[in-house]
């Protein structure tokens, strides 16, 4: 089965060129200058035509932060692999990357069996799997090297919040990324002084401030600093790169700016809520409202720019990655367990299918460069987690996840039409110029024509190689 | 009494101006130009009239960091407070301001009862008290109000290093931080990141590293610079200013500074033997000699130059007080007990006695100016911690704490000619350029041609005001 | 004739301690506790007795930066050393350094001379000069040595702006920074990039943009900030210190702390101006009301907040000194000279008369300590500019320069109430706490009562040393 | 004529991938998996086969800053456009931009002839042409939007130094970046001040130090960091991009990387020589030797360390392009015009051949990745300089400009065997890792089997678009 999608401007991290490319199976086959007839009559001799005139062609979507079916809070995140990978596809993302949990008192490996046993043969689109250290000590630490060896399992989240949950102490942070130095994976953190956050909530909750906005306020900018500072210099002790996940302070990623100008392997990544939404016109929506917005890192005070920052820093090169933290709780009976006590909210907001029209709307709005979308969207996060040149670019070779994006149209976003098991949407009534009009994954197609013509169980589980992006 | 100190030098932290200094029982009564006769024959009619031609007359030195017999790892300090003050003395240092001690599990009102049961009656000069908390508990958040509003102490000592002995979590950091806040006192930091500290130091031991020297490499330059970090991110959430004790590592000052910079109260001290002492030349002594130079922070490599930046940083006042964190161990039967495993190894070293003439070397050196000599070692500490005007300072109705200084005389530092209660000196074989030629607390001489003719008890406790060198 | 000035509270740059103060003859014979009788009944021994009960005693200001009678634009700025020093007076202010003029073209020496012929005889209060060169030879150079061995002028002032009239090349500029460097004078820099600036100007004027507010718009902060860079490496080539005037934009003033930081001898200088007025609200004030307020630097932006980063550099020490800049020029026809053409508007505020109180308002906004106003109004442009302990102090020996300060009382700034010579005040309807009570110079009373009781001629010329300040 | 480049690893800046390559004619026809016949047997129906199994295909070299036969100080660069470019196709490099230059007091389109007869039908490869603007005016600004507009020519380059010869002053530098901001063109700039220079130089010379060193020793890093500030901000405030020329000094490259990271377009360029040699160890060389490494900005002291942070600012893209500034005379009579007066010593280096395999070396000393040696070496210069895609990537469509290079194999330099026409080698005796082992362009092969079998006149003038690169 080969396809020929002809007569599109090919993106890459690099450049943007016509060309045509030609799909055999899962694999791209060939990479031809638009119309080019060197090997023969492609549009005759090709089981399929798609003709992407006036379109871009970029390689699929690389999202290297969901939690599909996460527990958190008493309840799960709503969305299963099933709904989440499929909205995934709807948005033009063909890879994620989601994360398997050890939780305090648990062991390494049957967190992971757990989530195999979510994922396997539900899925949309290909996936592979970070893993959450909640539990620092001899026998996840030896579990390191085996999911780095064996399981393709290259990249490890440790919490800096959450103490009682997923909170591990500097010592124990300390030994990770130890660990990590010595066998070459990398080390993710939630960097936000959990211990100091604590106290703030506490003390909160005792004023009577149980406002979802008060989930923001107490968990102020120079917390996610301190611990992203924090972060670096443990990193820099033990030897090893490391990754801060959702940055959404300018204050924080400044650090991680100063410590890249030096040479050091840190790597920031930031999420679509943070360029979009703000403290006070979300998280400080009229009453219980705020709810839907509550994620951690928190959104950030309108009033302090952050958000001109993070644009500026991802042209920068000072974040390197956009992925969501796609981790949505419906508003009914979900998030409402936290009504009188912002601290019950279950944290998260769901994105997974918006992100790449979110971030084509920085380009349309001169954000940055349409270059720097596939970089920040596709490319650097497969290298980044060990999937290039599989996935992330379009080449000879790699895997056939390519996206057809017709930047004439646009997307309606809202709770109506979008594909997530959610029942609201955090981007309710945007309207962005740009819309995905075909998806293929390993060669075959998932959308087309407004309507998902996947299945269930295409996706494959995703054995990630080190990472390729470090210095 | 009355004392007439003419044709001396008279120094401040602005300037040098030759004057005429006349005491009146335990305070100054009166500046006048050299000569003066407007008050009538001064040198007639006063009880005693000390000639100063040739000499600096400068304020009596206040270190305000000392340790008098403080119990650690099992022994104690070796200078009672007796012996202690009556070295300082001889140095030139007319008060001292040691620390209090609530250990964890102990209240802080018996901490600061045993401090002054030791104290009292036994002191050659004046001293004060800051408080370390080791515990931080809703009693001794309370006990902090008692000890500013009634017992003249002001300041507060915490801890990020010494888990299980003064170690506090940052909740507690910032709870402690939150009450000096609402009550005016002043937070001091013990800087370094004891978590992960703990873990390098347990690492090295497994690996058959007990000499001294790895006290030193087991705590390392970032883990301060760390440390120091989230002191001031801590401060800056709980609105008070802090002062960073010890500190040793140019990027841990580069933070002071920076914080500085930006107009936050952030204050740093450093101490003689970083500006004089490495980690190779002294902790690294051949066999077991490197115990005698074992501190927290320690002593820093001299291939990566930190004691030209530390002078810089005192030129620059991002470093504004120096104390000696005057905490001496005898080589015999106390440092010896860290043989075979350097983390028992007694902290400390003594240099009460030397700090005023290490500094004046400074000023031969041209490290620092004459009057940033008294800034650093007389005026600021006293103005940081509540003493100013009665120390600190030559002016009328300032306390008669007066040091005549012979800057063409020497000193030969060695445990020979010492006078402190110490079996070795960390500076053995210095000779520095100055001399202290004369000693007077509160108008009565206590240091007079080479002897010393004080009396225990002449000491008296000082209850301190706020700081008076916030913004 | 001796004065008691008693029951006053004695302010240093360092703390504020009651005091009485003996005046004997011209200078400070003695310094006592308030009410002391060590020197028996002053009250009644004295000539005069003026009771300070409730206010402040402080050094007389001293003005680093004036142009009395400067021909500039071909008009001469209003007030005369008669009139100028005056009003200084009446502000507070004891004595002024004035800038000397060689112009391009002209003799240094020639330069000196006339301002000698004008000042002589004139002045109310102490004067000095610094020597603004014009023309960079082999001349001038030569009698640099001059001026700082004979003639007590140890500053130089050179600019980056006005190409054709003072403006140095950088050639120039370090050959003169060189023989500072060898003589140990200070070189004083204008900081704007004039070549750039005047083609912004003709641009402007050619599109028609003639009102005074584009005398601000083709100045910008970029140029600032870039010639006080250029002075910093020329002097860093040249190994000399070097101060910059009437600093009025942040990333300037960046520039200098950056510099201080890494320990260079580098200055800055502010004005009330900066402090307190805005491009917008001022200089753009409607039809030709702006060009009251035309100087250069020019007023900066409200929108860019750099108010508040000045008194923070204030704060910090990054910025050391407040002078006056003071070059008044009357708006009705010397103003008027630039209508229709915002190049000719003569460049100059006056407010040498207001300094005192406007920075005193700073204290009662919180913006800097009651020592910190001493010590950049009085302390350092003393030792700054060599005539310390002479002038800025309150010590016996000093120049009896001392203002009596009443913090209750209130001051209105206005055309009517001043007296400087100038037809308007910038400062219109200014109401700030704090006002002038008495003032002396060198044992002379010269305000009191709301009236000028000194006389014309009693102000002498004052040869100055090199520097103190300098590390 | 079809060639097929089978079996190699192709690389691009993003990564390394195994690909066959198709050439058809002057282009690449396809990109194909290794070895796939999905297109037929290419083995059997290309006119040509190439095995590169074992060796890296990348895109060839491109070079954007050259001086062909410029004329310098009363002689020629040594090398012809004939000579020149020969030996840049020996090196990999199959792009140069050379620079046609106006002279103070010539009419830039004069100059722009005068380069185009002397490389007219002589070049081996491709090349096109910046404009050096010796003398910013009404018609030079004019004739700037002509050389966009018409001829291919999209960026200016403009002095700080050499007064007299190519300098400009702020004013025009300011003019000629306001028409850089209208047409969208590129400002580079030559950045050390020429002006404090000439003064050292002389100054020098006046002292009897003659010796080449002292050519380094004039220059300062102060006055290469000033300069580039400098025009930083002058690109501010026209609101154009500027790259700045041979970056040699850490201390430049600093500001460079400030204003990246507050968001601005700069952007630098270094060489080679200043990644290898060093002020003391070349220009230092005894006797006269020293001259052959004469070029300004100069050779940095080695005690300082620039050349590991030049290799750091290559990693973290602070720097984005490695050129050669390649500018060779030859010592006998060329030189040697400096002996006794280093002043007259012609300034250049020969490097064009060399650049790829030197920066390989960094490679393999673990300085840069493999991606990134091709990213400053082929593909940001081209997108800097309006050439993507059609030349410094490997990609459909694009020029058949590749290189095939032999890893394993070495290469040793020196005057022996270098092809430029230069009669010594700043570089002689390196041996480095990686040869050189094919090189085509626009399909023709030039060199093969330690042959060149290219002709002269091969090589076209390229018309370039504006830059792709600014964000």
């Amino acid at each position: 089965m080969t396809t020929l999608i002809k007569n599109g401007l090919v993106l890459s991290a690099d450049g943007a060129t016509p060309m045509d490319v030609l799909v055999d199976g899962e694999t791209i086959a060939a990479l031809l200058p638009t119309g080019s007839t060197a090997l023969g009559d492609l549009e005759t001799t090709a089981d399929r035509v798609v003709d992407a005139a006036g379109k871009y062609v970029l390689p699929g979507g690389v999202d290297v932060h969901t939690h599909m079916e996460l527990p958190f809070g008493g309840t799960n995140a709503s969305d299963t692999f099933e709904t989440g990978t499929r909205a995934a596809a709807w948005g033009g993302t063909t890879t994620i990357v989601d994360f398997a949990v050890q939780r305090t008192g648990e062991r390494v490996m049957d967190g992971l069996e757990a989530w195999h046993a979510k994922s396997e043969g539900e899925c949309a689109i290909d996936y592979g799997f970070h893993m959450i250290l909640g539990g620092v000590d001899d026998d996840s630490l030896a579990t390191m090297d085996r999911l780095v060896n064996d399981e393709g399992i290259t990249s490890f989240k440790l919490f800096m919040a959450y103490p009682g949950v997923f909170y591990s102490d500097d010592g124990k942070i300390l030994r990770a990324m130890q660990t990590a130095s010595s066998n070459g994976s990398l080390i993710m953190m939630h960097a936000e002084n959990g211990m100091a956050i604590d106290v703030l909530v506490q003390q909160a909750l005792a004023r009577g401030q149980t406002d979802p906005i008060f989930h923001g306020i107490t968990r102020p900018v120079a917390m996610e600093e301190e611990a992203t500072f924090r972060t670096i210099k443990l990193a820099e002790v033990a030897g090893c790169p490391v990754y801060i996940v959702h940055m959404s302070a300018r204050e924080a990623v400044e650090r991680v700016a100063e410590a890249r100008g030096k040479g050091t392997n840190v790597f920031g990544e930031t999420c679509p809520q943070y360029l979009y939404l703000t403290l006070e016109d979300h998280l400080g929506a009229p009453g219980f409202e705020g709810a839907k917005y509550a994620c951690s890192t928190p959104l950030r005070s309108r009033h302090e720019h952050h958000q001109k920052d993070l644009w500026r820093f991802l042209r920068t090169n000072d974040l390197q990655v956009v992925s969501t933290d796609h981790c949505p709780f419906c508003f009914k009976e979900q998030k409402e367990l936290g009504i009188g006590d912002f601290s019950k909210i279950p944290n998260g907001i769901g994105t997974v299918e918006h992100r790449m029209d979110l971030l084509y709307q920085g380009v349309v709005d001169g954000e940055i460069s349409l270059t720097r979308w596939v970089e920040v969207a596709c490319t650097t996060p497969a290298r980044m987690f060990g999937l290039y040149p599989r996935k992330g670019v379009i080449q000879p070779g790699s895997d056939a996840d390519i996206v057809v994006y017709d930047p004439q149209a646009t997307t309606q976003i809202g709770v109506e039409t979008h594909h997530m098991n959610l029942d609201y949407s955090a981007y309710e009534g945007f309207k962005v110029q740009g819309r995905v009009d075909l998806v293929m994954s390993r060669g075959t197609v998932l959308i087309e024509d407004d309507a998902y013509v996947g299945t269930k169980g295409h996706g494959r589980y995703l054995k990630r190689d080190l990472s390729q992006y470090l210095a």
